[in-house]
């Protein structure tokens, strides 16, 4: 068996494609400009690169170059996105939905539109986390100022209908957010033909870098903005562009568009045969999410009496890493472990919290192979036997089975 | 004559040092985890990579390594700075002070401070652009929440006494707060011996990535955060972190501790050099900031009759780069030529606005060389001689002079 790492984290973050590092290298030294330095020769050149990423960033979700916001990354865009749309509609309009799926970024800004004065809620998801268009509909009124509604999730990988969605909320008069993070790059995106008003980006998560994403923006839309300072990306987003990171968005962009059928083909083949060997190796497993519309290369499930979270660190420590729930919701369950076992997107798929200890994500990427499959489906059968072992409601489960 | 291009336009930004880019380069494609997956090994290696950043940027300002908050840049910070402090005093805390020669980040936070009921002052500089003492105390009342107070200006050079500045603010109780954007790296830094609460630092500015920046916090100094999503950084900066982009400015920081003298020393002879030849070629003639209390390096003026950005123009044509102004105020001008002509701290230091017609800045880095400063001397005479020929005004005043 190999010793080789094997990477299944993949809606966690991506390695930078080596055609992405090589792009950004000559910004770091050589052309090296401050973009708002537009008198000078360094200046000009820093501005055009960042000219050319944001056609190559606009061509890979069908939006108007001019359209494009570079942030630091997917958060801030839905930060800006959530904040800055919410109150450019008028005082009428107070009524702002999310999906109950949402990542964080978009979640946890509910609070605070609530303290200003926003009415905010969720749409529910059906058991395969996907936002119903009668459910939008039926949240949907004349108020409606916002509705954001995420393309992927990264812990169920269910993809939401945006076109539908998205046509049902302009006829109500309401702007369309989508959160598109975890998919953009292997799911095909149109803002056009999906009636998309602002789309998120997050540069690694398709083999570009941290430290850069997008808020994409429809025809004219012009969010407020949440910096003050400088007068960069069109005064919507202040302070000197991270020009590398920038390039490296566009290149990651190119040639995520380039690539994308071949690529999605690939992952959903390997999620496929890794899927059908764990519902056929493992006993007592639930697959999540939408079976047909979910991210290419991810597989998701919880596994009756096994803690999720121990299954990955035991599948760590055999070289294999893979998340529990989303990243955030791992790192959240460190800070408040209490308050939050399960995430808000297993309980809102109805994943019965009793039996319930967590779910297992494989996100697989470019990088892997049927051999990295084959070896996860090798070690996984005998890793949940013996979390099984160690499981007090597996135990209880057998001593029911035995007195039955 | 050499061919090479000269880059003197440093305050608008640096190139990385190799050094930096060396350091970053695993982690784009190889350690490539996001630091919140800590559940595996590539999670963990980017989270220790990050507290390593995090030990050398509090190194190079005498601070805790948990205060250090690691932003997108120096505006993040100065607004993260601005309006997560404001209010952390309570109500009845309802003053801001900030001096008249602030960047733009922290100059244009005053009207949404403003409007949230925030009562915000200008402290006024004197004419070599100093805030004296005697000038904070002044304005500062016991009902102050917030002083904020740069460290070094870019278009002036001037170099604020950070330490009498702070005492003064805490004997009102108040929390002083300073943009170190253009001098950390350059001039010493030691927040506990100059008595500051938070510190806004860009790592582009001495030779680390742009992108990446941060707030460094006093101890148990906690901001209001302003985005939402994530409880990276302490809960105090949600979103993924971008980690070659600490990774690179804790290396920048490292090697601008260790270097600061010597390169301060080096900078400050061949500044010496260019004002001096400056002083003895051009006429009409007018440095700007104080003479002493300087960035390393920079040396800025204005010429009686002569536009800056013409100026500034014409050098580039030779090949040599600098700035008009800062670059955000170039920037600025851009797009809003007619309101703004004379920047905000030309106008403060008492620069007549009838007479200049705009700055040069020249800020020397660490690559510069003394036959940099002998091509920029040899060119400027001819180009400013040439500009007078072209000045309407400079017609004016010959006439004058025939007519005595």
């Amino acid at each position: 068996m190999s010793d080789e790492k094997i990477f299944m984290d993949h809606v966690s973050t991506t390695p930078c494609d080596p055609r992405v590092v090589e792009a950004m290298r000559p910004y770091f030294s050589e052309r090296y400009g401050n973009p708002s330095s537009q008198i000078h020769e360094q200046g000009v050149l820093a501005s055009k690169a960042i000219d050319q990423a944001r056609e190559q960033v606009a061509g890979l979700v069908n939006a108007a170059p001019k359209g494009v916001v570079f942030t630091s990354g997917a958060t801030e865009a839905n930060n800006l996105a959530m904040f800055g749309l919410a109150g450019i509609r008028g005082k009428e309009y107070r009524r702002i939905l999310i999906s109950e799926v949402e990542h964080y970024s978009i979640y946890y800004t509910m609070e605070p539109l609530r303290a200003h004065g926003y009415e905010v809620e969720t749409v529910p998801v059906d058991k395969t986390g996907l936002v119903r268009p009668e459910a939008l509909a039926k949240k949907l009124r004349p108020d409606t100022a916002l509705v954001s509604i995420q393309h992927a999730n990264g812990e169920i990988g269910a993809v939401q209908p945006l076109a539908e969605l998205a046509a049902l909320a302009h006829a109500q008069g309401a702007l369309f957010h989508s959160d598109a993070a975890v998919s953009a790059g292997l799911v095909p995106l149109d803002m056009k033909a999906f009636g998309i008003d602002a789309l998120t980006l997050s540069a690694h998560n398709f083999y570009g870098p941290k430290g850069v994403g997008a808020l994409v923006l429809a025809d004219g839309l012009r969010p407020r903005p949440r910096a003050y300072g400088g007068w960069q990306e069109g005064g919507l987003r202040s302070g000197t562009e991270n020009v590398p990171g920038i390039v490296g968005m566009g290149m990651a962009a190119q040639i995520a568009k380039a690539e994308l059928a071949d690529t999605a083909s690939r992952l959903e083949t390997l999620a496929r045969r890794l899927r059908d060997g764990i519902a056929s190796r493992i006993r007592f497993v639930h697959f999540t999410g939408d079976r047909e519309r979910r991210l290419p290369g991810h597989v998701s499930f919880w596994v009756e009496h096994v803690e999720g979270e121990s299954l990955i660190l035991f599948l760590n420590a055999r070289g294999i890493m893979a998340a529990s729930g989303s990243a955030c919701s791992s790192n959240l369950k460190a800070h408040d472990e209490e308050e939050l076992v399960a995430s808000h997107v297993l309980a809102a798929v109805g994943v019965p919290t009793d039996i319930c200890a967590g779910s297992v994500c494989l996100s697989l990427g470019k990088q892997n192979t049927e051999e990295d499959v084959e070896r996860l489906l090798g070690e996984l059968p005998a890793t949940v036997d013996r979390l099984l072992m160690m499981s007090p409601s597996y135990a209880d489960y057998l001593k029911q089975q035995k007195h039955r």
